[in-house]
Formats: C-alpha cells, structure tokens, sequence
C-alpha cells in the first residue's frame, strides 16, 4: 500500500469491526465508515504531536465537519481487521481538508475512500482562523513512531 | 396493556426501528434498547412539562446514570413500530429511578423490560439534589396531552 | 418548503434528536445524518407502496450504498424536531440515486442536504437488476397518505 | 487490577474512547458501555481459540443476550484509554453468564462493572445447547497470548 507518488504523507490506524457495526445485511453500516474517518483522523492528529481533545479545552476551538464524502467498493465484515488510512489534502487559513482510504487488513482489499471538509469554530460555532502552532503541526511531517508510517 | 394495579403512571412512546439498529443477526442490537429506553425518559420527562435541557442549561444540573438493566424477552426487527412505556418508579432526594417496558405494536408482544437508576450532579460531576420545582413536575399527574397517556 | 419547481416528488418524515445522537461538542455528531438519510429513505419507499424488508425478504435483493455525501449547513440539537426530505434523482436499470434536505422544524433552517447512490444485489454481492415492480413504484407518485406530502 | 482470589480468569481488551461515543455532557453515553461489553466477550471468545463467527457460519448457532446489567462508577471521556476486563461466570447447558469490568488505563479507576446473561439457540430464535466442543474452549484455560493474561 505505498503511496509513493503522493505529495501527502498518510497515517496509519488499525481497528476491528464491531458486532454493533454490523447491520442485518450482514455487513457495516455505511453510516459507521464515518466513524471509522473520524478515528483515522484523531489519530493523525496525534501522531502529528496535535492533541484535539487539548485543542478544545485549552484554545475553545472546534474542528467542525462540512462536508463528507464517501465511496463504498466491497463490504466489511463483522471481527474484519480494517486499516484506515488518513491523509491531510489541504489546510488553509480557515479550511481543512481531509482524506480517507478503508482496507481488509488480510488480503489488502480497499473497502472504501472518502473526503472530509473542514471549518475552524469557536465555542459558539463562528468561524475562526486555525492558530499557526496547530497549523504547523498539521503540516509538520509524522512524527517517528514505531509501528506506524505513511 | 393495561397496569390498572400499578400505583405509577405510565407515559408512551411509539418508534419504528432504523435499519442503522439492527445487526448482522437481523434483529436490533442490544444496546440498542438502552437508546430506547432514555427517549421513553425524555419523553416522560417532557409530559411532566419538565425540559431536561432546559435543567441543563439554566440549572447546570444533569442527570447521571448510575446504573441500567436491561431483560430481552423477544427480538425487535426492522421497520416494527415499537412502543416504550416509562415510569417513574422513585425519586428520593439525589436518586430517580425509572422503569421501562417494550413493546411491538402490531400484536402487544412484551419485547424487554428495564429499569436505570440516576443521580443528580453539576457540571463537575458532584452530587447534588433534584431542586424542588423539578421534583414536583416529576411526581405531579401527566399532563393531558392527545394521544398519549398510561 | 415548497419545491414547486422541482421535477421531482419529495416526502417528508419527521424525527427528534436523540440524546445518543448527540457528541461531546452539544451538536449531532455528523455520521447520525446518514443514518437520517436511510430513514427519510425507507419513509420514501413506505410511501410508494415499497417495502423494503420483502425485497430483501422474498426477492433476495439488497440496495447497496455505492456513495454517500453530506454537506452541513447548521448543526441539530437535542430534542430538535427535525424534518428529512427525500426524493428520487434517478433510477437507471441498475442504479438508484437520492436526494435529501434536512431542516430544523421550529424555524425551518436547513441543516444539511446530501445525496445517496445505490446498486441491486443480491445476497452475494452481484450487481442485479431492479425488477419492474419494485422500479414502477419508485417511479409512481407518492400514493395519497394523510398527514404526508411533497 | 489483580484478581488473585476470583476463581476465574480475566481476559483483557484494549481499546480507545471515540468522538462518537461521546455526548453532549462530555462523556461517554451509557449504552456504549454494552458495545463495549461486547467487544470483551467477542475478545474473550477469541482468546479462547473460539470463533464466534464461525459458530454462526458452521452451527447456525447464535449467543441471544437475554440479559444486560451494567453499573456506572465514573465517566469515560474523549480519546480516555480504555481497559475492558471480561471473564465466564457461569456456563450451564443453555446459559452463559459473563461479567466485565471497565477501567481508564492511565489511573487504573474503575468506570463501570457489569453482566450479561446470554442463551443459545438456532436461526430461528429456538434455545439449543452449546455444541460440547464451544463448551470446552470456554472451560479450558485462555490460551496464551502476548501481551494479555488475566
């Protein structure tokens, strides 16, 4: 799964379906691959030395959703191993973009890709520019971690 | 569905299950029930006219969950229109507890039954006690309201 | 609300926010307007005559979600009524495509619109056609509901 | 977290706290403790060298949850590391009983404790008895595993 032409550094986040993911059609609801894209990003955030949660309590800024996008290419499965590859495709002054690649850890299937808008708010949802010190951990490169890449 | 014997009063509520709460077994996620069983609260709560959010916002008060049970005596199933009957079953100073019955509409089959015990906090998680005027609207008559009743 | 110029007929179904619905930054975390959407889509096919648990009972067919996406406009609240309006963009042999607008009740802001696109299977995933029954109805006008509309 | 004393062994599942989970209180909503739950028993099962989905593939058999009970001690937050314990209580001829305990890993605080109470049977919601060889995986002792233990 290398992404060697791409300007964009990826990381990397494992998870495993869930029982209540799944839906009577035997496979996960197409409602949870956005929970799965929220995950991805958390982590990103982290391995990018970004601590939202700190983000939100310290600075009362709020990374609000605009627009998401997701296309389905095979079904996951209850107990799957899923890899969520999550990548930053854009930070403007108010404006992030994110982007998303869902695969079956065993045999490499991709199972999905999607696109997540966002806009800066503070607590009472105005716009707000992302402070410099967040912007430049964003675009920072992945800071090493063992186990992880992109 | 009559509880003639019951000294408490009951209120309903009607819902149709969401695909989004079934699982790969084709019946509705247990957890599931728990979800059904605080929109039987809020709409309890708002019979008695008491807002929760309102309580929330003016009052900083929240009503914690200490604890819930849950038995399932019959699988609900996509698209069944359920009814959730609540009731309050206590409400000392810092304790509520409420009990719930479901429901399949169509033919009256007791799908579970359930109780959640609550305390009162603020926002920092201190116990409190339920203020007065909050305590009266609980334990008062419901409020005639069409349609609904116990 | 009214689409007059629309080719297209919508139906309305209502709903309430749920307390689980809601995140830690007081709106509906963003991937429970998909699970909106499937319900405006269900309400949809109801309304023509459709019921989606046969065909997938008696057919074996499945509409499986190709695509999904969702642009925010407003954030919805607890215990917010809400409004979902669903409508049919397409129906190609193979291919359906929806439409949906969501609004807050109380003042009428629209809160998000989005747009689905979905494939026939059948149980094992293979691309099937959409019999002619099921295509008719879709394609039919809302039969006449009381309370309901376009 | 030792449980030198108990006669039963404990297997342990890591897992993180998602924005999803959370509520408009900040923490995390009751019913996903059940999620949570669910993924202890399904680790339990694997650490046991017991598939459950292939119980469901191969037997046609299904573990109903006839009984959730689940007791609040402190709230899990955003993004918390978050240790489920789950062990067998009892395993009679057509009942399961399994108990849990939910810790935050940075302090070692207890935030829930609880049990399910499950039967066995077929497609048709009709009770069976557990095939003797599930029964001895779940009798015998966890098999051993890098990184867990009980």
């Amino acid at each position: 799964m290398s992404t060697g032409e791409s300007p964009f550094e990826w990381t990397e986040t494992g998870l495993r379906v869930r029982y209540a993911e799944t839906d009577q059609m035997g496979i996960v609801y197409y409602a949870n691959f956005l929970v799965w894209f929220e995950i991805g990003r958390t982590d990103f955030c982290r391995q990018h030395g970004f601590a939202y949660r700190e983000m939100e309590q310290q600075d009362g800024l709020y990374i609000i959703v605009a627009e998401a996008r997701c296309r389905y290419k095979a079904p996951a499965r209850y107990d799957d191993e899923i890899l969520v590859r999550t990548c930053l495709r854009g930070a403007r002054k108010r404006v992030l973009v994110f982007g998303y690649e869902v695969y079956r850890q065993t045999d490499g299937q991709m199972l999905a890709e999607g696109e997540t808008v966002h806009v800066i708010t503070d607590r009472d949802g105005r716009p707000r520019a992302l402070p410099d010190k967040y912007r430049e951990m964003f675009l920072a490169g992945v800071k090493a971690r063992s186990g992880l890449g992109g």
